[in-house]
């Protein structure tokens, strides 16, 4: 199981061209071939050299057990035809989702993909995005959490392409992808005015996160569109999480809400058991509603109404972005620090499912 | 946005010099520096030079915008410090929970992770196994859903070290990691036993899967052990999800079980879905239980008893086995075809839940 060519550098050769972990070097292969190292270099990087020459420095590089390998054709070109994706928690399915929607598309382009699980920690965030200096991957998409000044600088001299996936200062000269929660919360709260609903509970999740401010936000908006009273008493905020949500939710019950709405599918899913710890019937007696339509959505029972916030197209769409800023770079010799960057939204989609029903309306 | 040296490469460098990509090559230092290319190499690789000679190439270097980058470490040492974790769906919160132990591992100790999804296609894994000899990655951990004779060969013949997570052949040369999953299936029919079920009906996986295959084996087993008679009307094989844990779980309900295991999570909360559709209690008419002790089981209602199959362990010591092999390869020139391997077995782990309690023997 060792290493091929580990082994394979022949008797006689240089202490020199020895060194260097087992791989022939350019060295060995002048000396074998009876070339000078300039004509190796020409001959194995595909620059033009004479056909004797060529078939020189191949016949040694053969003896001498050189397998061109990816990183050595990546030396070649510059390229590793790898990208990275760096996001909070791999163990969040929406994360889940847009790694699968990433791959498939860096597949079918011949890149593999790197994953980086930041653990939504601001520090780690920004040596990806220095890292990007070391050429370990071509490009790199970040789905940050929260983005601090310490993020625009670094992206701002970022030494390879990025695509964010969320949303970012205007100005900050780089592509991104971006959820529309606002419109995401309109679609669940319209569709549970529009069941009768008029008590929505709103088990939000942290107010210092980007996710948490925008559906605070939007649910407020949602509320004023369908012409019901915002009620900071039926609102709360904390970790997004399934005890999390189901604590949260508890502490709302009294209130008799006849919805809870929960920020992401964990919260409503959460918000579930505490109804039905309290023997309180889902859609019967209070609707519930969640978010991102996660692989959660559909085990939970009754199976959860819950808004697609497009995360696999949010994936698609950034591995898109960034394959084309790769087969389009600047042109050598441009020093453009501002390339326009390009933002898209990916529409939210509402997925009604047993839990909202439409009980509240019928009776 | 543009990669870091595009542009660098100054006026008046030789042809040569500015093929490749921007960055300037070991000819254009050279040049550049007044020394040999030899010289050059031997800077560049660490390799000893005279003082005067270093500085020289150095300075070069800085002037030309030389950027020490991955690639260029890794053909130096041999090493890309990546790792390969190939698995059939990042979409199965299992694979998930194994990612998130081996990027810990790998993370801890300085390597960067490539995923790769297979869809369970064997072609793509034994793709993946001949792409060690790439050097895209220094080692790959691999987990198929089957093992073929082509596997086998892939195997033997790996260029790098190789652990599989999952059941290998006698004989193969490669670290393993396994599951105890006839023990785990073990665990769940004796908690049903002594909480007084008689009737377990079983919704088992695809029969020609390992995992289908073991657990079918260990179900037999486990209800001889309890001294129940196996009743083979009370087990159906399906694809492993929760929509056709459903329709499987609702073709038994006939027969009146007293409690239905599924081969995993999602089989068992498919089960619970056709539970609730007819108005059966859970656990007080009907104990559930499931397998592998993932995200989903605390998303159900009531959440989910299941037997935790270590997926976490078995990425970790994945891991964990495999830097081993590469802190501690082979004599460079042995060419040992049968290092011995190594397997170790996670011990599975029964986590309760109250969708199994204890109604039925209170009753």
């Amino acid at each position: 199981m060792t290493a091929k060519g580990a082994g394979a550098v022949p008797k006689g050769t240089t202490q020199a061209a020895a060194t260097g972990g087992g791989q022939p070097t350019i060295i060995s292969i002048a000396e074998r071939a009876g070339v000078s190292i300039a004509s190796v270099s020409r001959v194995l990087n595909g620059i033009g050299a004479r056909p004797a020459t060529v078939d020189k420095v191949e016949r040694a590089a053969a003896e001498l057990g050189y397998v061109p390998n990816a990183v050595a054709r990546s030396l070649k070109d510059g390229r590793t035809r790898q990208l990275t994706f760096a996001m909070p928690d791999i163990g969040n399915p929406v994360y889940v989702a847009m790694v699968r929607a990433i791959q498939s598309v860096a597949k079918a382009a011949g890149y593999r993909l790197l994953l980086h699980s930041t653990d939504a920690v601001a520090e780690d965030e920004l040596a990806v995005l220095h890292s990007l200096g070391d050429r370990t991957s071509d490009g790199l998409i970040l789905c940050p959490i929260r983005i601090t000044d310490a993020h625009v600088d670094a992206l701002r001299s970022a030494s390879g392409p990025v695509v964010v996936i969320g949303s970012l200062p205007s100005g900050v000269p780089v592509d991104s992808v971006r959820a529309d929660s606002v419109e995401g919360v309109a679609l669940a709260v319209r569709h549970l005015y529009e069941t009768g609903r008029r008590r929505i509970a709103f088990v939000n999740g942290p107010a210092d996160t980007v996710p948490g401010h925008k559906r605070g936000e939007g649910f407020r908006k949602a509320l004023a569109d369908c012409g019901l009273v915002y009620d900071p008493e039926l609102v709360v905020h904390t970790d997004f999480g399934i005890e999390s949500g189901a604590a949260a939710a508890e502490s709302l019950l009294d209130l008799k809400p006849d919805a809870v709405f929960g920020a992401n599918d964990q919260l409503a899913l959460g918000a579930a058991r505490a109804l039905h710890a309290r023997g309180l019937r889902i859609p019967e007696d209070v609707a519930v509603a969640g978010m991102d339509d996660s692989v959660l959505a559909q085990a939970g029972w009754p199976p959860l109404t819950s808004v697609d916030l497009g995360s696999t197209e949010r994936g698609r769409r950034a591995a898109e972005l960034l394959l084309q800023r790769l087969d389009t770079p600047e042109a050598p010799g441009s020093t453009s620090e501002n390339p326009t960057p390009r933002t898209t939204t990916a529409p939210p989609r509402l997925v009604v499912r047993a839990s909202t029903g439409r009980a509240a309306s019928d009776s």
